[in-house]
């Protein structure tokens, strides 16, 4: 079923310690709606420069992605320059040129309203709660956040998470949002905030889903090779609701497996762990469904017992 | 089926933030021999001073564990002291008086020679072969190290894991041995050395159990409260190696179900979670094999998807 996604659309320069790109396709928009659309329609809510180059619309197009919401505007697409440590879990921001950005306003299409699924990637909150306010019947509405919203823009954003199903946040920023440096804690005062599912990234160390009265833990998938991780919490809230939106997963139906927010969070994993394959959105112009799935089954070979 | 644990018996001081205890029943070994005496026949190799405590001694033998190989020699009994940091991801040594522990060359009573499995505590690779070559016919042969052998002492400590079905180490120790930052490249790399089985521990994140042919990933277990992580390392390789000698898990055997190593990985998890609930070794003075088992049963619940 049809999923809209809200997000920066950008162009990036990446260093690794595997090699250097000065500018490619990137932002949070990006990322989640390529991962998502391997699972279901994508409409995708976003701004771009006068230099965005036609051969990136027609890679998101490609992937049957719907372009009608995106906004081209007089100006530069947002550009963000980062360079990773060693191991890669650290990065620094060299430059973040917001660009057209500054003035996103998100304008839905008409077309988009009635979608069942929306995911609010991390912009700021009062935009996200906007758009939010022009979906008609939404089933499933969630997205992510950072640092800094959660530092300087907290009643805005306390009011915009209230009204989610699900929140996906790093380890750090669930520390931070919740005043807990133990993860369980965190987790239980984040879900008296509204959600009802709270996805924990752990960047190289999997994921934890927490609800009420269960949590599911999944270990972060082994690659050989990491060659850039740019994009890969955008990927994995890609897959996580791409996969519940494919499986017209309804939290307000009471007949609803409880393992299927398990077996999205291995989807989000499954698709974390291609992005980081090669560099930027590179993975996905040959990734397949097949690969997907044989990945999934990968999960389940390497952690049950 | 009767296990062998060779390893340091000591006293500790320890500071946590929750707490500071300066003077209590300590050691890899003992807390090895404590978690795998839930399992099997515990049977100890160790030195202690004049100052060790007949309570002390009590402990263990109410566990079972036999104390004949546990040599109490003229002097002090081997002190460590460390504080941990506030999120208790790093310890400082403050003081390590190796004390009788200096002179440790531990010599097995003739009753263990026959036991089939073998743990090996982190001591001085030189010794662990020593005692290795003490048994006879022993099924199952395995230990830990740590980053001093690995840098200082490398050639005896190859020689020393050559003869070893199984290592258990922590994940900055598998990238020191192997010189291989990635895990899986390291896990690789490893395996040559002579083990076919290894466990990259890796604290609160969990576990990996590598084969050649597989690998199998357990996320940690969630505490709501650390209170001292001291000798959890110790406790998963005593859950681990225990439960595979209750099991009478034979690696020359053909028809082994390879999932009991899996699940051994998990009672080491189990028990490792349980050491951290109280200071040094006191949640042993109340634990059973009833809530060890309910843990396991969690973990299942947890991951399955």
């Amino acid at each position: 079923m049809s999923l809209v996604v809200v997000g920066s659309v950008a162009y990036d320069g990446v260093e690794t310690p595997h090699g250097r790109v000065d500018r490619m396709l990137g932002g949070a928009g990006t990322y989640i709606a390529l991962a998502a659309s391997y699972f279901t329609k994508v409409n995708i809510v976003a701004i771009v420069g006068e230099d965005f180059a036609q051969e990136d619309f027609d890679l998101l197009s490609q992937r049957g992605i719907d372009l009608e919401g995106v906004e081209q505007v007089p100006g530069k697409t947002f550009f963000w320059q980062g360079v990773y440590s060693e191991d890669m879990n650290d990065r620094t921001t060299l430059r973040t040129d917001l660009n057209v950005f500054a003035d996103f306003n998100p304008k839905l299409p008409e077309s988009y309203k009635k979608a069942p699924y929306l995911l609010l990637g991390n912009i700021q909150p009062a935009l996200q709660r906007s758009v939010r306010a022009q979906m008609n019947g939404v089933r499933l509405v969630g997205g992510d956040t950072m640092n800094y919203w959660i530092k300087d823009y907290r009643d805005e954003l306390l009011a915009t998470i209230k009204e989610w199903d699900f929140l996906l946040i790093n380890d750090a920023e669930a520390r931070m949002l919740s005043g807990q440096a133990n993860l369980r804690r965190a987790a239980n005062a984040i879900l008296n905030m509204g959600p009802n599912t709270l996805v924990i990234k752990r960047g190289e160390y999997g994921a934890i889903l927490f609800r009420r009265d269960n949590h599911f833990m999944v270990p972060g998938y082994l690659l050989e090779e990491v060659f850039d991780p740019t994009g890969a919490g955008d990927c994995f809230a890609g897959g996580f609701v791409g996969y519940l939106a494919e499986r017209g997963f309804d939290l307000k139906k009471g007949h609803l497996d409880p393992k299927e927010l398990s077996r999205a969070v291995i989807y989000g994993s499954v698709m974390g762990s291609f992005c980081c394959e090669k560099f930027g959105v590179d993975r996905f112009r040959t990734l397949t469904r097949e690969e997907i799935d044989a990945r999934f089954a990968e999960f389940r070979t390497c952690t049950e017992f």
